[in-house]
């Protein structure tokens, strides 16, 4: 679900998707991305002030967390015990995994894109194209030297 | 094979293939992702229960779990330790990954599709045809008024 | 490197790859994961087996490991602490990584052909050819009248 | 940020656009990704060195904490607990995560491609025009042999 609605968020938020969205989804979500570690950091050590057996006491702390959270990474030197924490926990990796998703779609369609353009349909096209207008050009001209011939 | 199959078992149980495939695949995969995180947090600490050594002796707590496994964050704050137990954690990540894999593709595909009608090769062909088309009309012309000329 | 060594060897390996590529190369590269987990399993506990301070003895917790490490979970239970161990570590995380870009890549290939065919070029083509026959029909038919009437 | 500002790093080295991007952009990515894991390894030894608390000492320990973090694995066993150190971790990690994208992306189009080549629209294009091309022939022959028969 929640892929799906930041995805959306995402095409919403950046509203003119008319040029390159790809680009566009996967510079937003990273933007979006550095936002949520960067709040998720202070949210995961606000949530955790006081609880018995938190290890997430600093922003500092906080922040390497969110970096190894949000990469999927989790060495487990930190993490959170209480409820809010790992609500904030559950955001950061999802935002995370998400963007990392995005940024792989846009790079996809960004190398398709460009062997498309190597292979070159349109080329193709246009070359055919020319070939069937100059047999135009021929009968044209028969055409008109065969009236020609009938004067 | 479990990928494959997954895979597999999604197109079969939305039946309806008939248009875009890719918003519903990454949409089921996100279902069912839910539903073997929120079953398999219960099935988790049903197999943990009473285990030597066991640390996930709750619903909560197998719902983080759950949660961390899927993401493949694993912090080993909690972690089974039971055959079914681990069973159950190989299952939730294997789901998991694949489901980050179907929403990938599906972003893949959006992408490259809006790429394609900006492209617009269809557009293209229109055009190239059209242009044949006068031609045509021009040597229809041509053959009216020889066949005019000739009365 | 071996990302790159291990999708060509399974193109090679697969040999006939006239046929859907990327069904094969996805389904190839799931069997050679899954082989790679069982063969870890036991690589990793012959390794560890007698070092100071290993914690991966028997193969039930080596495939447990090796589920765990391919997916990039990595709770920290179970891991290698020998040169050895790690080396096989280290193959269990790059094969089971590119298997999943395999099944990735496989799914968006999927999805996209889907797309392709709905939006349907050649369809398209074929409709705008048609339409030039007919002019040629008409042509035809024109010449045929024409020199009818010159009898 | 970082992911984007690596791709176009990546497209500026590489130089030499002009033939199939994806190959060049993972196989260079590849190569940036072991070698920011050998220069990662020492540098956060560096960093780690006489640090309280520091569990990384030496450089085959920095090695395999490389190749962990830089596959998110991340057991726990080896981490960064000095300000430099985590730098560095951070710097492997989004390193790491950014190759997999570009090599998963760069297998989804070579699938792409190949399928591409398989359906084979050139080739449809090619058929169509040569059934316009026999039309034109037949045209022509008419025009030829009515001219013949008005002499």
């Amino acid at each position: 679900m929640v892929p799906g609605f930041l995805t959306r968020a995402v095409a919403v938020l950046l509203g003119r998707e008319g040029r390159s969205l790809h680009l566009k989804a996967a510079g937003g979500a990273t933007v979006v991305l550095v936002l949520v570690m960067l709040g998720g950091a202070w949210a995961v050590t606000a949530a955790e002030e006081g609880a018995h057996g938190a290890n997430l006491t600093s922003y500092p702390q906080g922040l390497w967390w969110s970096i190894e959270t949000a990469t999927t990474v989790g060495y487990g030197d930190f993490y959170p015990v209480t409820l809010w924490g790992r609500v904030v926990g559950a955001v950061v990796m999802v935002v995370g995994i998400t963007t990392y998703g995005m940024v792989t779609a846009a790079l996809a369609t960004w190398f398709v894109g460009r062997e498309e353009r190597r292979r070159d349909h349109t080329h193709r096209l246009r070359e055919e194209t020319r070939a069937l207008h100059e047999r135009f050009d021929r009968i044209e001209r028969m055409l008109a030297g065969e009236r020609g011939g009938a004067d």
